[in-house]
């Protein structure tokens, strides 16, 4: 029988909401090795919306799991029903949306708060020794729910210009976590706390490059699970 | 240099606009593919907005350049700026944005008017002998522009319950064109009209074998451009 994941979704669109690629991407893969996914997406309203032609911020109101649904093609739970019990593992996919409406690191860095019931998901998957997947800006929350874990966001440093956030991993030494430098097509993994990440859109690579590097994070999730 | 490729988006979400990950999967291919993409969506009003959680329509009002906006992470243009003589080859993912927005299949079939940006596109990729590349439900654009093409949008029975929408396949017919029935993971190739088409979302398939056949239509119009 294929391993249970929950995927949770922070909207759809890279600058409000999930990145819409790595989501895809993880679920392709989470495909082909035989998982059993479902797709969970915080009830709450986005931040704010930004209109992704113009790259502004517009007057609109949306919710977070209404268009997260758009992602899941109408197949999509309130994260409030997740439960633990129901599955073997949990992946986050990245996008602006994770630091915006899951979290608030995009207005308060390394200070930010994390969504109640996010916290509680990762912490009870967590308590359970069930592994845990993120990608690209999602290894925050990890590094802001549990102290001390290894997390990789890329590289530490703008290398080539490809990693144009990598000030992203110091913030995330300053919260008592390793940080460990991965090119994209690498993922980490964090043993102890059965954490697997990798950098995806933190890496300004061919979206293919992309693609692959999430395939190894969904690899080590299901081998761990 | 890689081929020059113009992909067109209707929106973002299955129901209301570009399936999203038929988006996705065409641009991990021709990514893979070394192609050169530039993402391109008419600036109009979406037929509707459907609330993809409830599955049903809402009030709201979007335009279809500016949620496909979210597929492209900003980068996109104007159908109308579109230049034929900048590409090799044109491709069209699914999603029911391509018969509400690009067309009006959804409400009037076989008897829809084609946008006039997108017949026009279309039609100047054909006279120029460049590919043009189509899914899911894509491929009744070309045969609506290009009566006696030959196209395939899966199977003509709902053979085992995976086509559910076999009759398009009749009304493609009735159009006075050739459907061809072809499984998920293959595409048919019209070489005197340079069409290739793969059914994707319209067989009822794990997500990696969506993946791979839009890999097979990718693969063929690159082969071809």
């Amino acid at each position: 029988m294929g391993k249970r994941v929950a995927l949770v979704l922070a909207g759809c669109g890279v600058f409000d909401g999930s990145e819409v690629h790595e989501a895809s991407a993880a679920l392709v893969h989470l495909s082909r090795g035989g998982a059993q996914v479902r797709i969970f997406a915080p009830n709450i309203e986005q931040m704010h919306v930004v209109d992704h032609f113009r790259g502004s911020p517009t007057e609109e109101k949306r919710n977070v799991l209404v268009e997260s649904a758009r992602l899941a093609r109408g197949n999509i739970e309130d994260l409030a029903e997740l439960k633990v019990g129901e599955f073997d593992a949990l992946i986050f996919p990245g996008g602006f949306g994770v630091a915006k409406n899951l979290c608030s690191w995009a207005v308060d860095g390394k200070n930010c708060t994390v969504n109640e019931l996010v916290k509680s998901t990762l912490q009870a998957f967590h308590s359970a020794k069930k592994p845990i997947g993120l990608c690209c800006i999602s290894p925050v929350l990890a590094a802001k729910v549990f102290p001390g874990c290894e997390v990789t966001v890329g590289q530490d440093k703008n290398v080539d210009g490809r990693f144009p956030d990598a000030e992203t991993a110091s913030a995330i030494v300053e919260l008592g976590c390793k940080h460990i430098c991965k090119d994209v097509a690498e993922s980490h993994v964090d043993a102890t706390n059965k954490i697997v990440t990798t950098c995806a859109f933190m890496c300004k690579a061919p979206l293919h490059e992309i693609f692959d590097g999430i395939g190894t994070m969904v690899a080590e999730v299901l081998k761990l699970s």
